[in-house]
């Protein structure tokens, strides 16, 4: 039972992803919102969208990466994308969080979660590069559906979040055209700044 | 692009499970969990505990079921388990629900979630019942570490409690093992009615 105490110890541990925010805010309300919800949606977005990638993938390994992407907050808090400073030291940090959140967990699970973070994190392989690309792109569909949410609220210029979402491109042509769309509208409605 | 439209359709939807309020409270953190953040955890619990499963199992499929298995209440609302009048016509109300939610997607996926959706709702397979038991432990979880959480807010009894939690006893000898006792630590701190 020593290996369901140090599981279900993790489990516990999962449940304050529900108190990590974001600086993103929901669509049908006006607040933030935290990991937990972020993940579950990117998640499931995965499942949508995987019929648009250019190459074949093991989507299920895409979900299990996007699960787990945003653990190490638990220990490192979220880091603003926009902002330069705090992204610095955000590497380093996170490794240390991932050392210690995926260690709680017993036998070899707590190595795969850990490969699977570091798998995203080097963004090399065909199912991180889907999964960032589901990590870029609804933050934009939240910030469009939502009056221009961070791009508005913190003066963001096209040029950061044509960086921001690069990623996109290489995976999906179809997904590519259509967030160059809401980027043009977002432009349009004044979501951008100038 | 007209399927695309309807995909990003269904997963500007999903944003609305982050304001959909369960009973259950957070750990960490004095306020009530939604179901987004609901189906997180036990999407991530599932492959976490998936060792202690007596049956070999298709865990994607059971991470897939426990992603979309609340999307119904979208249109239908959380049904509290404990509230037996709400409980009176769930049924009918999610069926219509799963049918205008999951008619949003485009292609085969809409069907494909609402064949995954009856299969939950079944608790026949293997996999159903897999699932079943991560949703039903996740709140005592909660509970127990949240000094009673909604089984002292709405007085619930020990009977209720364990017709509830009754089909983990089918999947893992050592979740039924840890829940007993859970629920044995609950009644001595007085965070069940007698």
């Amino acid at each position: 039972m020593e290996s369901l105490k140090q599981d279900m110890e993790f489990i516990v541990e999962l449940d304050k992803m529900k108190s990590i925010l974001r600086r993103t805010r929901l669509i049908h309300e006006d607040r933030r919102e935290d990991d937990a919800q972020h993940s579950f949606h990117i998640a499931l977005m995965a499942l949508v969208l995987e019929k648009y990638s250019k190459y074949d993938l093991d989507i299920f390994k895409v979900v299990k990466m996007l699960l787990i992407h945003d653990l190490v907050e638990i220990e490192a808090g979220d880091t603003f994308c926009y902002d330069k400073k705090a992204n610095e030291d955000k590497k380093s940090r996170e490794i240390k969080a991932a050392d210690k959140i995926f260690s709680i967990l017993s036998g070899g699970l707590g190595q795969e979660f850990k490969d699977l973070w570091y798998e995203f994190e080097e963004g090399e392989t065909k199912e991180a590069k889907f999964a960032i690309a589901m990590d870029r792109i609804q933050p934009m569909l939240n910030n469009f559906h939502n009056q221009g949410g961070t791009w508005k609220e913190y003066g963001v210029g096209e040029e950061d979040i044509q960086r921001r979402i690069s990623p996109v491109k290489e995976v999906s042509d179809e997904l590519w055209t259509f967030i160059q769309d809401i980027i043009k509208k977002s432009r349009e409605l004044g979501y951008i700044k100038d």
